[in-house]
């Protein structure tokens, strides 16, 4: 019964917007080192990536969810398409943009490759990952290998031609990344012998790619307990002379999404044969590596989850424009009254207009993470440097999070607005919710964002980034008080804004002494956090929507499109930050029962 | 790496104090139309639902899950076991529980038959639907039929020996039931005809029962347009001569989850040879039967969802016992600190405390709707069953939707505490997770429960339910407001139920006149008031928990278990309710941006 394609959608004046009328990237171009690029060059590659896409990635994000992986003979199959997939991927350059000229990069902004990510993403989640993984883990060779290292290993990883893999979590050591217990003894070469189990490993194996190049958290004997004592390690599939490295998957896991990505657990030195090299030259500085790479890999899980929920709202957007259900509310008992399509319904406009909402300030807000790193490297003044990458480090944990809980969330809605067909695979909703659940765990669990959050963000640089943030809001807040429509809508930010730097007060004061009690309000404080970033972002697009209207033809799609600007930050500033302020105040005198409550008492079994 | 055995759990002892403790059960027993029950009847009943939960239904749930339902040659398969699970269902009797001895019934309570419901359904919702949808049927013949249809169908339908279906949903009409266009056309022998494709039909064909009786809504030529022409007929798959009767299934769905029940296209009539009868006398009833029959069938809805919320939560919260990961968190830097389990972390035990005051508040809440069926059948005094009557009315939508929503995202939770492990199989909370997302949409979307809270339900006996419901809150508060303990709880509960009170004015102002308004924050609505519904039930809980306290030994179960009530009431009033009072404050003067928005504004595409 489907009545829309089965198809990835993406909304790209929005994409335009964001990058150039909202944080006007255009005035970061065309010197320094974004000296090849201009505004013609942004817009064509998303366009090409957006047609990549929708022909290429769409078309597999179905038959990677229903083939799914399989391991057959200790090797894992992919799905049918997905190598001619990921060599799309790499023919385009999507995964090479932001690299240097030497790896065959473009040395493109970031906040147009965290745009490019959300349109190579949303499609196919799956399919992407590989890519994504390989990146992050050859930008870790390129940052902390040695020049030699680099040589062997970044040309052909940053080209796709071999994939890359992080392994962290082992059985006891998740979240607890510290207890990690494989074991790297070094060998008369210098090279070492590494054994261990590690798991939940994406790309852990896959038939796409002659070799895989494994980077491999691990413990030397006699190392300290705990992260500091862990080292990084490149560990491949083949050895550079293509011999077997003894490293073995004896299982995938069988999951609720994300099908198309192999989720294995990878032996490392069962028979006591498999090699590996440092990551550089001094052991014990894994942790730190790991750290230094691990913001925008988090961002790139939120990217995951905007994409997902964009795709998912734009794909409801469709379907509500040609449903018919019903006669309009106030036809309700005129039998003879037409039916309407569903977007005329009130509640499905309300949902749709918070989906909207959501998803377009999530996406500025990415696009703002990926703006002050392009924005600091054109900056000649270290303190603005600082800044910007201030502003990075408090953004991440708020990207992770709230993007990823709103992928699921937002998928969710569009199931709704789907009715009984959201539930069926005739439609790619119910696949978008499936696979947006893993982004809310991996990369660091929501939760752990939250103690990022409240534990080091917020006091980083004694406090200097969050007070940078608030002072920016508030900022704004002062400058639009007034403003003659978005004035109220202003005033709800700045309740909002004031409770949150309350709140952020309250967590110090109870960072000494009452750990557990920031740890039960932490995440609470991080979607309320989110949500005043968002509503400020969408306010302070609205603005600039509202000057751009009176220029702008009464027939023209721009006039509709600044319409939506300032009736989605209406509605999140009038309808959602009342919510996000009172839970600001709530957790402020939140009663301690989490923490009272005796074990025995949460259930009387 | 599964650590916690795949199986369903529930908690007896909060069964039996909201059936005893709580509605005082007790009270309405071993006389009038309950004589044959006492006490020890229903816990007997319970341990035996119980029993056939987790040894029968439970380990069916990923069978039914992973192999799912197959259309072959025109025939649905249900997976392995499903048939002996079906005839155990029926063997302990707990379809049939509240039916009178005529049709083998028990005559039990409503509450009893609810709670009942949340054992069979729980561990395998799929495969209890099927029980479900034969109990509704057969109901609705019971209650409309003919004698002679009686006496034909009741006594296999309600013995389970056929199955039964409801046949409302066609491609074009799906909330808007009244534009179904299926034919019935009056043969000279005083049967009809039929003619028409129904959708998402649950159980339109399996290989479970020998013959499958399908309800089905149908036109009579020249009936009026919309729901007034629509007529009820009952259809079998076979003749009672065992002979087709040209009902055939071209095609299933493949579904996000409840993979064990078969959702059919059902075609009636393709070759001119379908025959059914018109239930009772007169054309035209088909609506007012169907509805006479929703508030159970929805509430049934609302125990799904609850049923899985609960056994997700002790999952989860079984896991969190055993999973150990980091140290707590005043040792975070200490690498020696013993490892805890996670149920130390006060995340886990926010989310968890969470989770099991939502399922409490909503356990107590579908009692409410069976116990106040129960009360009215012993209550001489008419005005005392309008009451009764009245209420469940009302909490008809609020149990449907609230608890249907609920239990989705109770299932997420549950995935979330189990982290990587909980998107696995490995475990049944994605599951859970998965089969949950459907009770939001059937049985009416939720949205359309919405509708009937503010469009009928709120207005229904010129407000008479709406202002006994206050009144009963209130009540409550009055009396409990200088609560030495519960207190500040109260206040909360006040504050929200006269927030409720003055939105439902609200809606009643701009219900004429302002029609998509009162659409625009019916959902919004609803879940606030069920928030105050559930606030001042478990408040109502955690009084008596609180009095019951000084008796128990402190070594006792029961002692963690009242601290549990009253913890889990004092979170929910202090943590939620604000959030519930502010949304009703701000639905009340909410932006009609949702309506002001021009349709093409939602996207620039």
């Amino acid at each position: 019964m489907a009545t829309s394609s089965n198809r990835y959608r993406a909304d790209l004046r929005d994409f335009r917007f964001v990058l150039f009328e909202q944080f006007k990237l255009g005035a970061l171009l065309g010197s320094g080192h974004f000296e090849d690029w201009g505004p013609e060059e942004v817009s064509s590659v998303l366009s090409e990536a957006y047609r990549y896409a929708v022909e290429v990635a769409g078309p597999l994000g179905p038959v990677g969810d229903r083939e799914g992986c399989r391991l057959v003979d200790g090797k894992v199959r992919t799905p049918s398409g997905f190598k001619a997939g990921y060599e799309r991927l790499y023919a385009g350059g999507f995964k090479s943009l932001t690299l240097e000229p030497e790896w065959g990069g473009a040395r493109a902004p970031k906040s147009l490759a965290i745009l490019v990510n959300e349109l190579t993403s949303g499609p196919n989640a799956a399919l992407d990952m590989y890519g994504g993984l390989t990146l992050g883990a050859a930008e870790l060779v390129e940052a902390f290998g040695t020049p030699d290292q680099k040589q062997r290993f970044c040309h052909k990883m940053f080209s796709g031609e071999w994939a890359g893999t992080m392994c962290l979590t082992e059985p006891q050591a998740g979240s607890d990344v510290g207890e990690a217990a494989t074991v790297a003894t070094k060998n008369p070469d210098g090279t070492y012998a590494i054994r261990g189990t590690k798991m939940f490993i994406s790309g852990g194996d896959q038939d796409i790619t002659e070799n895989i190049i494994h980077m491999v958290l691990a413990r030397v004997p006699g190392a300290p307990k705990g992260t500091r004592g862990l080292s990084l390690f490149v560990v491949p599939k083949l050895r550079l002379d293509g011999t077997s490295n003894d490293v073995k998957v004896p299982s995938i896991e069988h999951k609720m999404g994300l099908n198309g990505s192999s989720t294995c657990v990878v032996n490392f030195g069962d028979d006591g044969a498999c090699v590996g090299e440092l990551v550089g030259a001094a052991e014990g500085q894994g942790m730190r590596q790991m750290f230094q790479m691990m913001n925008f890999a988090r961002i790139g899980v939120g990217v995951q989850g905007l994409a997902c929920a964009s795709t998912a709202y734009l794909n409801a957007l469709a379907y509500a424009r040609e449903r018919k259900q019903g006669p309009r509310i106030e036809n309700a008992r005129d039998v003879d009254a037409p039916r309407v399509a569903i977007l005329e319904h009130a509640d499905i406009r309300r949902t749709l207009l918070e989906m909207k909402a959501k998803i377009e300030g999530i996406r500025a807000m990415v696009v703002k993470a990926g703006w002050h790193h392009d924005a600091a490297r054109q900056e000649p003044d270290a303190s603005r440097g600082e800044y910007h990458a201030g502003q990075i480090e408090l953004l991440t944990p708020l990207i992770k999070a709230y993007a990823s809980d709103q992928g699921f969330r937002i998928a969710e809605l569009a199931i709704q607005i789907f009715g009984g067909a959201g539930y069926t695979q005739d439609h790619p909703v119910e696949q978008y919710c499936r696979d947006a659940k893993i982004f809310a765990i991996y990369e660091g669990t929501n939760h752990i964002q939250a103690l990022d959050l409240v534990g080091r963000k917020l006091g980083q640089a004694k406090g200097a980034n969050a007070r940078a943030f608030f002072g920016d809001v508030l900022g704004f807040v002062a400058k639009h008080r007034q403003h003659p429509r978005l004035g109220p809508a202003v005033a709800e930010l700045e309740r909002a804004a004031n409770a949150a730097a309350a709140g952020a007060l309250q967590l110090s004061e109870w960072s000494t002494g009452q750990l557990a009690r920031v740890s039960m309000v932490a995440t609470d404080y991080l979607n309320s956090l989110s949500e005043v970033c968002v509503g400020w972002l969408l306010l302070d697009a609205a603005v600039l929507a509202a000057e751009a209207l009176p220029a702008v033809a009464a027939d023209h799609p721009d006039h509709a499109f600044y319409q939506g600007k300032v009736q989605a930050a209406e509605y999140f500033a009038l309808w959602v930050l009342p919510v996000a302020t009172t839970r600001l105040k709530t957790l402020q005198h939140a009663p301690t029962s989490p923490l009272d409550i005796p074990d025995h008492a949460f259930a009387g079994v």
